[in-house]
């Protein structure tokens, strides 16, 4: 080791010495301001598994007193002014240590937080709460005019936060930010762009060809239970630490960490379409992977979550469609489906049911979309949103322009707002600014899978073997357990060695579909 | 109406035209002080039926930081000025109104906590925590040692709790009233005393024809998919609000509500007895009763609760055995009970079932005790709480005190801890001064009820077809809906206008045991 190296740490624990205290305040701080936002979201999390109707209206005042005293802390005078302490010293030790990442992180989120008033945090918190249930029940009857005041409230509180910021080209800006710290809107777009031109001509010739693959074997009567009992064995094969998870069921799956080693993951079942369970178990499991593989040490901290939105799409759509999706992993799962469905998979091969998990096939909902079709499903929130924040959308008009660009982009008939506007849980959640996150997703998950894939030779024969952890291990030591160090920007160049690429996600998606629909 | 109180009422009207700012504040600290409480309750909840194991650690931490958090707020100068403030105004209004019971109940919490530091709070709530998780594991394994050292920090951490108040004449008192606000050790030891004068000699008498009473419908194998079906059956059919709780399966049942209509029921099953799913269902669901019928214009406020742990568990009790133990619902549950076990009690009658169900036996756990000797399983607890808090009994030495006591009172050798010491979570939860509880809600039971016999004369024909609702309503307009207004001793008085008495209740057991063992 170099004497340089060597004087450098010296220095660096002389810094730690001398402002230990003021530290060891800073993580007490951090770690009450953490408690209160994962004890949110266990009342969030409940609300959407196991709340009886009747605590619908109080819950979303609890949400709410949760949220703002949260902010409170977070914005407090106290902890900016350990921040302003601690910042120069912090400086002094090296960018990723545990230190230096806590005081800036934490520096960015209490300057963000500054700007916002509490009680506006709680009233975002009680809205979306009170319109998620609102959406639940809507959905059901396919009622877009029951939610749109809902929708509305929300909206004119997100426009009244983004007044809170200044400085930003695009009112989106500040939305995208609090899921990709640092992306603006205009990286989005031409992320999406990209993407658009990138899939296109692949959907176009796959459509050419739609008759090549049957996916029939995953149509048709699946009784709920044995789904149940199907995704529990699923979820429980993954590299999921034992006693650190459950799964539920939910209207729309997510997953949340209430701490590292208490991952919520939930699904939900179709009795008429298999795949909507496994895949839907094996992306939120994703989620749980990466939350389960952050330090230990870095519990009760803000840096015990992803490096962003991005990052965390990244992992669930990677174990939900580069493992999930991919050839060796349905060979091992392919005996296990027979023994649980024996007619339905009677006279499908594992090869079988690798063709019919990778059919391509426009269709009107996201969560149950193919690998390729899925950004332009994504794509079509994206440009709405901008419209509504660019106020070039009134929201009563939102269900005819979603149908609009289905038809467009997609070349599908939204029979119903149930199956339109209605679909996703993220506008009744005040989630705008989200979407986008799910084809960074696609796309980081494209980069790091071309890494994983030259680190790890043997990488298929696991797969296909059910040995998940040599890939997490590898995912644990890259990526995971390092949380929300670094911005998205630094982690990709990290671990690349270069700048967001679609491309390796492209090349992946040309050679996946090519193979499988004999493209030129 | 008299003019001297349309003048009362005009100016109770000017008071709180006049103070109304104050009292909206008043209400806004209290409801988010609710609202940390009920965050607290549901992540306990959380943590008795839901929590992966990987969740304890931080789950203590997040338990501490909302309890230390609601104590802050409940402790702070700010509230304590605006109570000063309202409390002369207050006093010209109705004792029972809501702002006057406000005033008056919160200002009693505020001095309370007051004297407690809030890190004290913390610490006792994480020891808790950390010992519920220990007390599960040491159960299972009926190892006391193991248990031995979160029991002596629990212990430790309540007699700092007794050293932040003064003016006592026991220890135990301020502990006592946590639960039974204003009810002291001495009292306690009367009632206890008196009833176990009361229900000695019927033991007694009952030791004499033991035989007459066969119960043994009760045990055999009993699945438990089948128990839980019923007991959501029997659940469902109590006068609970629809959509307003849930039932789940834990190690010790309790019931928490967080709010009047999200009221979460535990009970647990033992698959070679009925008995334990069944009364211990009943139990919970009276608990829950209770807190479904308080004013919904209470909630978010101190006043949302019952009026004591003893009026609690006085509705327990009550819906457990006058209701659910008496000859009316018996009949109304046995072709019920039939349906689900045709087999265990196509021999058995209504009658038989009711005797059944009534057998007196001294036996090992409390739960499952039947309605006599359960007082003293009581007066056991009592009073070696009692000794621990007099510093006359060492924590090791619990395990030999108990089994000694449980063969003098109730002449039963206890096997092992886990049926012994370790049978129940309260001191494992840091709940002393909690058991003399149930012995009150016996007492409290006995003579709401002879109030209720008066009072609905045809309620014997009602239990007997399943109508629960005419007695709920009758409980609910004379008890539920005023919440936590009242001290116990001031319920008592309203209702009975006399003083807590033992007499109804030992009238009650002398009549019902009497009958069934034909006693002279």
């Amino acid at each position: 080791m170099a004497p340089d190296s060597c004087r450098a740490r010296d220095g660096a624990a002389d810094t730690l010495r001398r402002v230990n205290g003021r530290y060891r305040e800073l993580r007490e701080r951090l770690a009450e301001i953490s408690d209160l936002g994962r004890a949110r979201a266990l009342l969030a999390w409940d609300e959407r598994t196991m709340m009886p109707a009747g605590g619908a209206e109080i819950r979303a005042e609890q949400l709410a007193t949760l949220a703002r005293i949260r902010h409170e802390r977070l914005a407090s005078d106290e902890l900016g002014s350990l921040l302003d302490q601690l910042r120069a010293p912090a400086e002094e030790l090296a960018y990723d240590s545990d230190e230096a990442s806590m005081v800036r992180v934490a520096t960015r989120e209490w300057e963000r937080a500054r700007r916002v008033p509490a009680e506006l945090r709680a009233a975002i918190t009680r809205a979306a709460s009170l319109a998620e249930r609102a959406w639940i029940e809507a959905r059901e009857g396919s009622d877009f005019e029951a939610f749109l005041p809902h929708l509305e409230r929300n909206v004119e509180l997100k426009r009244r936060y983004v007044e809170c910021f200044d400085g930003f080209d695009h009112p989106y800006d500040p939305l995208l930010d609090d899921f990709e710290p640092e992306v603006t809107t205009a990286q989005a777009r031409a992320v999406l762009g990209e993407l658009r031109e990138g899939v296109h001509p692949l959907v176009a010739a796959i459509a050419e060809r739609a008759d090549e693959v049957d996916d029939s074997c995953l149509h048709g009567a699946f009784p709920i239970d044995a789904q149940r009992r199907l995704a529990g064995q699923i979820v429980a094969a993954l590299p999921l630490e034992q006693g650190s998870w459950r799964l539920d069921t939910t209207v729309h799956p997510f997953a949340t960490a209430i701490t590292t080693t208490d991952i919520r993951l939930t699904t939900r079942y179709d009795d008429a379409y298999i795949g909507t369970a496994l895949w839907s178990a094996l992306h939120e499991s994703g989620h749980g992977i990466y939350e389960n593989g952050i330090d230990p040490a870095l519990r009760r901290t803000p840096l015990c979550r992803p490096v962003s939105l991005g990052f965390h799409e990244s992992q669930s759509r990677m174990w939900e469609n580069w493992v999930g999706r991919g050839r060796p992993y349905l060979s091992w799962l392919h005996p296990r489906l027979r023994a649980v469905f024996p007619e339905r998979f009677a006279r499908i091969d594992a090869e079988g049911l690798y063709r019919a998990a990778n059919r391509v096939r426009p269709s009107l909902i996201r969560v149950e979309a193919d690998e390729l079709t899925y950004n332009l499903h994504v794509l079509l929130r994206f440009e709405l949103e901008l419209e509504i924040f660019e106020e070039r959308l009134a929201l009563a008009a939102l269900p005819e322009a979603w149908n609009a660009r289905m038809k467009e982009y997609l070349g599908v008939d939204v029979p119903d707002d149930a199956s339109g506007v209605l679909q996703d849980v993220h506008w009744a959640a005040g989630s705008f600014g989200y979407f986008p996150t799910y084809s960074f997703g696609n796309v980081i998950a494209g980069q790091i899978w071309a890494q994983a894939e030259e680190a790890l030779p043997d990488l298929g024969t696991q797969l296909g073997r059910g040995e998940l952890e040599p890939l997490r291990d590898w995912l644990r030591e890259r990526l995971y357990r390092h949380g929300g160090k670094l911005t998205p920007a630094e982690m990709i160049e990290r671990l690349t060695g270069g700048p967001l690429s679609v491309e390796p996600y492209l090349r992946h998606m040309r050679r996946k579909m090519g193979d499988i629909y004999a493209l030129a």
